[in-house]
């Protein structure tokens, strides 16, 4: 078997989703959540050959998960089924037009026991690409060390290391976070933080522009501050480049952040230059919050630009 | 049994929500509608001991209404039940994304049989506020004199008497709603009303500062004017106060009115002084806009502060 | 115009059907109800010209009722629109598997409100049967005097009247029924009744037979006894025929007896004999029972074939 | 039978919506569609007298179609049932929420089997108003061959010919529609296009003024020209009108041109000035993109004031 | 506050229930679910005062609980709520027509973590009737402990003990519940289980009878063994007798046991004779099966008597 | 790349599911249908490689068809995206409790286009069975085409060649039918049928022991008869084995023959003798009709032994 474009790993949840308050009851929807899920899923919509790898639960939602995944074409080859743990769940409630309220139930979950074990061989396989994200060493103790471990193996071993800083404050402090993740930006080439989250992998408070310095100094080729509605900025040694974000009515802002970094990524293994690599960066957010979930709008690689030039209310027939 | 913090009473319908317009068909929706239902909610969910009063029909559709009262912790106690007349009904249609449509099936229901002698025992036990609607007069004689016998007899125990004069056209006239209003408003502490409600509870068309000045006049100590998006204007003998509106994007309006009503007798029952009471009220008026259905995503006391300086999209987790 | 084959009145009224325990609340599906209509879609839908009148309410609700009929092709030219009175409603709850419970809102309805001078121009037009109902006289003393202008003057004209008798237990007594029915019944040619029923025609208590005996000699033509699974007997002055239901698994019984009735009649309106008005007649009454809703799985003249010599599980591709 | 007020023909579809990626499965809901049934329903509604004719396949899906038409109050009795074709169908998925995605499954269905024999009998009855659009010519030779002699026929026997460009891109290459809809336009007293369609019925590339100004040379009495949110431009000998659209939150803009259409033809039936034709037009457009489906917001007549000097959110009680 | 009529306790859950097999994913519908629940709300459902007490989680899962027993009508004044623990749940798949298949995610949750504490100040106020579960003694050791406390001190004070077997497979081995449930049944008056958990407070191995005579023995005043379809058997030291089950048609079974428990002790409540014990337990055995859900087609009181003499197809109007 | 397990080909349809009838419009839900890729999910579901080859529409319902095999497992390399012809479509209705229509849009689909130039790779690649139905060679001359060389090279190259007669009336007649499958029934190893197919492999006419006698001179080794409810014989050189259908509460029919066939090759794939290949036929047999959808209840492998000594009502817990 021929390397892949993209790995990546951590913990796929099934994320129920209620339309409204939780507390009222009613219908919830099953949907696949983990933001490295969503990476992949986003580059295999747009034919990258994408492998992830993780652990999944031995029962009917374990299999829920990989149904998802094998559905979009991503490997599952190397995933391993755990047996005694159950599968990590995700409340989602829409609590108002405004807000979304996320409660996790994934202590103890087959996911967040990933250990080293689980990489060695898709690591050992190689790939172009090698993407984790600061959610992975919150889980635990093993996933912790399986994420350095993989993040040392890669880069050594000449994979592009990308890492999405994605701070979850229900999982661990910002003190906690810091004292993995900074020493774990070392190893990546790109790495990807909204404003506030770039003094995680930094000096607690530093600024942007402190905090990209100290990141690039320290082997980092490019830093990525997503800015939301206000596009993103990108930093390499040659400079700042900002790019705006693509105008649609947004629906739902989750996964909005996984999309921004599949475009990029899919950009780099096209060969795009910085501006080409955002551009499509932007393309993807825009299509993942014009669309309900966390990733089921993504494009596929003949849509990427349906978004152009259209206006409100527009019907292609 | 010591009093509770409110009480109220009125006629709770069954509404029949579409999607659409009705005379398509399709699936309808049961909730809970009445404005005095609506506010008991509003406070019971903010830890308040309410109860509710009102005839309910002695079939499942009158179980229906009990039980969401109950599962709201409305305390239903002193609830007739009436083996004679049939659940009111509320067709409500979104005959278009900026229009609703009600009609009601009320004439003759058990709640519009509402009568003195279903009120003397909860008036009885007491209450520090009594909250009633300018709705339940216009149900029939015999909640007509209900409601003013429960105005009188509260009002001279030393409740704290609130009305909302809740004008519902297809109910009454205005001249019909004058001539029982404006006595009842007399025995009121607190009187609210929108803008084009202020002269049913005064002289036929005179303007706000008139009829405001009326009421202070008669002997009420607060009137608050509902301004929709604008806010709210709250006149004392001290004054007028204006407050703005909490920005949300607005999905369903139906039960702001209510829902403010209950978020001012929420701080006047915390003891809070005017200004409080009404950054209470319009934040839960902004809560019942920003979801659906009229009391649905009213507060816990533990989210009050959930819509604070939170921009669109935003996710908790 | 010329004449329709056949023509009905009585109220249409607004089901709306819960999956479960309606006190349970949930999703509510509205459907098209009442004995007249259901006879008049099972014969339009066969192709025969069928016209239904009635007083429908002038809301959304009645632009539903008329909406249904319309699309079934029963003709509503005639149907008189009434601004003051709303729509009867009925709800319907799957109380358990095998227990379907109905709760009538009609009275005061619009539909209840009918009229001889409603019933004036239709009748006048004529038509080659005259369906009536034992529910009709129960709504009201106008729709009572009408249903018995309507069968005098229908007679009188030649029509062949028919008569369902539908006894309604929540809408009057068996000896209010019967003082009403039994003089109704002699101007029918058809009298279609349950075995239970067969005294409202005849004096009280009296067995099958003897009711049967007095109806024939009261000038009625046919008699026909509706046994539910067990089929149906027709009795004319020759003697009587037994006919078996036909078999097939039965997911909703309501509407069976209407779809009997409306299979008998189109025998008759396509010359059919007895045999064969009856063999149409269960066929309908097997493919009301075998769909849901009332009238929705009634046959097409070209489905008429389609239970024959199937067994369970049958896929036609 | 007197002559309608308004006949039109075409093909309609079953329309199978999506309310998010079609790729991702789930339910489909199934609409009625087709420009001219819904400008046809758009005239019933408003209490018109109004025929389609087409082709319709002789199964459910066809009986689906009927139905529906039927239940908006438009005639059918001249359609021609189909036994050899299927259905056309449309598949409509909301891609993103500004973007609509429409695939056609109508090659070979039964509606572009349309033929000059379908028409003969209509035509030959008459009718005030014949209005054709420029789909059906794309749909096969023989429904090209019907729309001409539709045209040509209704015009010299002195019926209004209106047309409306409705160019479909997936149906035919521009050349193609303006060799067929140029000759066209010429038997028609009323065109009416979007801006960039004005040239599919004049010479290529010209501008706006250029191609009214050659319709109303070759005898066009009124071109309108559709704005969407801007509302419309109308063009007579007497010069230009402009109107502006109503201003509602639009959720829907698919059907708002067949609306837009038939308002201005409700009020040439009804005998209004331009002006009151316009105001009638951008009515319709309102309500058509101010709720859900093609067709099925569209008002009664007592609803055509319905959106006068209403603002967001309102509720009618 | 008065003694309420039973006092129960355990752990109150969460189901998820999907309508086919859930690894294909689609809509889930929440429930409540909890066989200490079950019987309490059959029990509150015929007009018992009855309380519920356990732990419930802290957030909007623990909210929604809440709600559902307060619906019902059960007291839940002495809940605690659990800050640190999660909700525990249940997802429940229809795998097949017959086989519904369960999974667990409780491990850790509020509900487990149940203890002594928790209970001290209800068993305090007392209950005529205590019940338990042998499914809170296999939570954890400190709702092992609670349970054991309770069982003692009800007893000691003088409340009837009832204790269900209710073995769970998945949570404990059948020698680890033996070991604590046969201890418990000592303390009990009323024992209810299947034919198979009878060895399960008695001997390993042990026949009915010789089971059965052991927990007479030890002082158990009645023993009820639960048949299915079968019905029931109920030993006390007057000798054996048995119930058959009322005919109904079974849609879902889950629930049926509780539903048999609550109508025993609702008889016992009521002062009825065993023979009236046993045939309310059926009865509400009947209603359990014959409606979707674990307690939601159970009775009121004016409800019990509506499945005698009905047979299939029953409409009530 | 190893030769998989089993290989299959044909059409794969998006079938369009109505819960009652089709005329009266409503929800429809997509599902992914076609005898051949039901046979490979059954495998597939087992654990054995297996691959799905056909033409498949490049729009966004070819998009869903590949979703689907891809979530099961089933190897789509080889697939064919056809540009310029639609997706297959089928509708089907529960008609009746009992009887399921189907519907077929499927003429000059994508899926009939297939020709021998899309197998030959695949072909070539190997697999141990070669699994192909009476449907592909009724859809087009190149279908019927592709399986006739398909046979030959499969048979040739040593593949076990599997025919399912699979006869569609709706495609086209016995006589045709008979002409195709006579001969390509002489390449097999295995020919699966029902009672009423035999003939359509041998003399028209003839019984089935004269059928199968044919069949196994023609150097077929296994004929299975299917019967339904009644289970199956398997006929070979050493005679007959009658196997009994497995009881199950039976909900949808569709697929059951499908299910057998896997179950049967996934038995001849394991190496197990006669009686366990049959054994596991009718055990995914009882799986389909205890299910909804063709092929969405399946087994994996380890819930082969889910249905085994379970009666009704049965609650894994």
């Amino acid at each position: 078997m021929t390397a892949v474009d993209l790995l990546t790993f951590g913990e796929a949840l099934v994320s129920l989703r209620a339309p409204g308050p939780l507390a009222a009851g009613g219908a919830l929807t099953m949907h696949l959540a983990g933001a490295e899920s969503n990476v992949a899923i986003g580059l295999a919509r747009l034919g990258h050959r994408v492998a992830w790898v993780g652990r999944v639960s031995e029962d009917e939602l374990g299999e829920y998960v990989l149904r998802q995944l094998r559905a979009e074409g991503v490997g599952v080859d190397d995933v391993t089924r755990d047996a005694d743990r159950p599968a990590g769940l995700l409340f989602l409630e829409r609590r108002t037009a405004d807000l979304t309220r996320v409660r996790y139930h994934r202590a103890g979950s087959a996911g967040s026991a990933l250990r080293v074990a689980d990489l060695r061989r898709p690591i050992g396989d190689g790939a172009r690409v090698l993407h984790l994200t600061g959610i992975t060493p919150a889980l635990s103790d093993s996933a912790r060390e399986a994420t350095r471990w993989a993040a040392e193996t890669g880069s050594r071993s000449g994979m592009l290391v990308s890492l999405d800083v994605n701070h979850r404050s229900r999982l661990w402090t910002r003190e906690a976070a810091r004292a993995v993740l900074a020493p774990l930006a070392a190893h990546a080439s790109v790495v990807i933080a909204s404003a506030d989250e770039l003094d995680l992998v930094g000096e607690p408070g530093s600024d942007e522009s402190t905090a990209v310095a100290g990141l690039l100094a320290r082997g980092v080729e490019t830093v990525l501050v997503k800015l939301g509605a206000d596009g993103a900025r990108a930093y390499t040694r040659d400079g700042v480049r900002q790019v705006a974000a693509v105008r649609v009515t947004a629906v739902d802002t989750v996964g909005a952040g996984d999309a921004f970094t599949a475009g990029y990524l899919s950009g780099h293994l096209d060969g795009l230059d910085l501006a080409g690599r955002l551009r499509r960066a932007v393309t993807l957010g825009a299509f993942a919050v014009a669309g309900h979930g966390d990733w089921e709008g993504l494009p596929r690689r003949d849509e990427l630009s349906l978004l152009d030039g259209h206006e409100t209310g527009n019907t292609l027939r």
